[in-house]
């Protein structure tokens, strides 16, 4: 590789935008509110401009908030499509990055990119990391997947938020929140639901409040469906919500309490600690990820 | 291609050997029953050989019953683990036919094998069937994941019969019957846990019992996991309980209501008969999915 990676992480409250090559060689960095697609998209631009004059830059990944179209043989490919964000519906996002700036550029969703830029930087073999699921929880829950050495698009892009989960109203009456589903994953266990149920922030909640076992409850239910379908290798949670770093032996032991040996793991058994770990690249998986979207778009 | 692929079903109960290139060219096939390892790969072994005379074969492919080792870096690659069936635990399966054929060949779980089939043989693009899933329901409920165009492996193989899914105790207050987790995806579902609650077969339960909408909807719930975590391209439904065609369009129905047309998608909301589809390849699925894992072994 020659020039660096430009790396946009596309959030529907901020772009970040970054070049360098990995976690550990992260050069310049600049964050700005998402206004209008013109003024924001010719913000990441002149930034990506700008640096390409103190070193080459070679390619360009996109880390996107939703929902996006990721069908390459569709006609809006690139594109943010239905987002409720006044003045992003049916934007080409990814065609005018690529026109503005004339490098190779891909394109994904934000979790996507959060779960590319954790494979391959994770320090093991790839092998032994594939699958591999990054959740999101905060104030949404969100997931993205890499299988067989990619990203896992399809009829959408997963969608792991909106599970169904099991809700026993008797210790929890709370309705859920989520506007599609009321009590699915995201609508009992996301960071507004948190908020709802007990009256104050999640951040705010003390650690020996029940809150706190409720959630990871809940979190274990779909982490259990998700190893179920998926047999992933390595899980990865991040999001303002697992900020608790206490939140993760319980989660990890209602894991294994649920399973019941059915899965017979030596690393998900013996080892929970290196199997559900906390996302490890803080507020830059976004644009690390969008570096390892990069690397595929030079690739290709 | 020059020469024929051989396919072997290893089934708990029966064995099914089969030489021919596809579901529309399938030569010759045998059935016996699984008795110790020695006798039944013999027979396989010897099937084999004697088809080879008529005509030449280029490679093997084995699916198998589980628990197996699928993970490649390992010392027991191909091998039954620990399965309850007697005489078959830490047998070398892959290892004993390869070495006494002295063919190519690949290994993998009977759904995975089965999963490939139904992509390699939609008459579809194979992208616009990435990831596909099939799932069966009959003595068990098992699942198969193609993403990116390979099966899913990872910390062991997807076990999607055990999912948790939400179990209304005053509808149905049948406490389950999986071994390890009483009231899962299985056990609720499968064909014993539908004996066991209703007091008969499932087979024998006429169309309007209302065993049949709570079996499309736990079937509709089990989907709706699936979806979420995977936004699979199709989902193929087979197996003895699912013979009961009449399940489909309420399956399809309920998945749609809960939904809510969450997941933007033409295909789902408009033609689901195409996206939750019957299994296409009635009891030949096992064995043609082992010729697509020969064909595997062979370009490998």
């Amino acid at each position: 590789m020659k020039g660096l990676l430009g790396g946009i992480e596309a959030g529907g409250t901020k772009f970040v935008c970054a070049v360098g090559r990995g976690p550990d060689d992260y050069r310049a960095e600049v964050r700005f509110p998402t206004t209008t697609p013109d003024e924001t998209i010719a913000r990441a631009v002149a930034f990506f401009k700008e640096q390409a004059e103190i070193e080459p830059i070679d390619a360009i990944g996109i880390a996107s908030f939703g929902p996006v179209d990721l069908n390459p043989h569709s006609l809006t490919y690139g594109y943010i499509t239905t987002t409720p964000k006044a003045g992003w519906q049916e934007i080409d996002l990814l065609g005018r990055v690529k026109a503005a700036l004339g490098l190779p550029a891909a394109f994904d969703t934000d979790v996507n990119a959060a779960a590319l830029a954790e494979y391959r930087w994770s320090g093991a073999a790839l092998r032994d990391v594939d699958p591999l699921v990054y959740m999101t929880i905060g104030t949404g829950i969100g997931i993205g997947v890499i299988a067989n050495g990619q990203p896992v698009h399809g009829l959408v892009h997963p969608e792991g938020g909106h599970m169904l989960l099991r809700h026993d109203r008797t210790r929890d009456p709370f309705d859920g929140c989520c506007p599609y589903h009321g009590d699915c994953f995201e609508g009992l266990a996301s960071g507004p639901a948190m908020h709802k149920r007990w009256g104050e922030a999640a951040e705010s909640l003390p650690i020996h409040h029940p809150a706190w076992d409720l959630e990871a409850q809940y979190i274990a239910e779909g982490l259990m469906n998700i190893i179920y379908v998926l047999s992933p290798r390595r899980i990865v949670l991040g999001g303002g919500v697992m900020q608790q770093q206490h939140l993760f032996p319980v989660i990890r032991e209602k894991v294994l309490a649920m399973l019941n040996k059915y899965v017979d793991s030596d690393l998900l058994l013996e080892t929970p600690e290196h199997y559900i770990v906390p996302a490890s690249m803080g507020n830059r998986v976004g644009t690390v990820g969008a570096f390892a979207l990069a690397e595929k778009a030079l690739k290709a």
